[in-house]
């Protein structure tokens, strides 16, 4: 079984990684169908879902938390009924066969599979030209707030992530491979992280 | 200018990758050499360089301490004074062209010359299996004392580095490449590692 978890720092270019190493490995992807199925399973927006899993649990949840912690008031749809979801949509993907997960906690919810488990990160500059030639097409930012949008959203991605691992989100001892993207174009970064995939397989069959 | 420095945790094959990168790529490959230099120049014996600079400031130096620390009274050849030796050869080798370096700070000392900072790692039961396997030839240690060993030494690193850097050693930032070789074949993972390297340089030389 060939499933590949692509966890990433906002703005380092990881998603583009997962849809690149998709087509030129034949695999599928998954991102936005995660968000629809949680949608419509629930007779929720989609932009809600997304929104809500992205900007994170604090608000629902007590601030401070570990591994363990006890649940506040829950609402019908808070971010924490909605990681749940996500965590069921995860692994029914998972078993219709081979994969690319870009987020969604992929790294954790599939570690029966053996997955190979990349990071992608970048310069905090380098996260911050990408994101801003990106928001010249949607909502314009300021450089220094869309510089706090970076690290709001990764801060969710590392709470969400604490909920379910031990091994601390972007630690690179959860992954089997750390990649920096600054100054790096990811169409051509994803044809030597396809070779990287294609021999870590490998070799794990050889064991 | 092609750099390459690799950092790595002890046990976790990243020297054997550096000689097998060395072979795949024709760059020459530095690490036995740094310490012939600094024994030959002060007159000292190799083991004793080796081993001083292996186990650390711990003993003539504070305790504590982080980029700014007064000295302790110094001693002729103490720790220090070989971390400063070493520095120099770093950089007079890094002038001779291309290389490959393992260790030795070299991520720090060249940064001026844009190396590629591959920082290699492992599980520690991985990085026990590889120790004991070695250590057969040498003197056998316990496996609870190899542990102990593989932790002072990646602590010794760690303080060594953080004399110099401040970003800490074997902290992702810090690197282009981190790769986790638990169930990796080091002769195996070299070619990929190389094609890697050669993508990195060019993608440099296209900015």
């Amino acid at each position: 079984m060939k499933i590949i978890t692509i966890s990433r720092e906002f703005g380092s270019g990881g998603r583009e990684l997962g849809k690149r190493l998709s087509d030129s490995m034949g695999l599928p992807y998954y991102d936005r169908e995660i968000i629809t199925a949680i949608a419509q399973k629930n007779s929720l927006d989609e932009n809600y879902v997304e929104s809500a899993l992205e900007k994170g649990v604090i608000g629902s949840m007590p601030l401070t938390f570990g591994r363990t912690f006890t649940f506040a008031p829950v609402m019908p749809y808070d971010t924490t009924s909605l990681l749940i979801e996500q965590q069921k949509v995860v692994k029914k993907l998972a078993q219709k066969g081979d994969c690319i997960i870009v987020g969604r906690n992929a790294d954790v919810i599939l570690e029966q599979y053996n997955p190979l488990k990349i990071f992608v990160y970048a310069d905090m500059d380098a996260k911050l030209k990408r994101c801003m030639e990106r928001s010249k097409e949607e909502e314009p930012l300021k450089p220094q707030d869309m510089q706090k949008k970076i690290k709001q959203i990764d801060k969710a991605r590392s709470n969400h992530h604490a909920m379910l691992a031990k091994t601390p989100w972007g630690n690179k001892a959860g992954y089997h491979l750390c990649i920096n993207t600054t100054g790096l174009e990811i169409k051509n970064l994803a044809s030597v992280v396809a070779d990287y995939a294609n021999f870590w397989f490998h070799e794990g069959e050889q064991e």
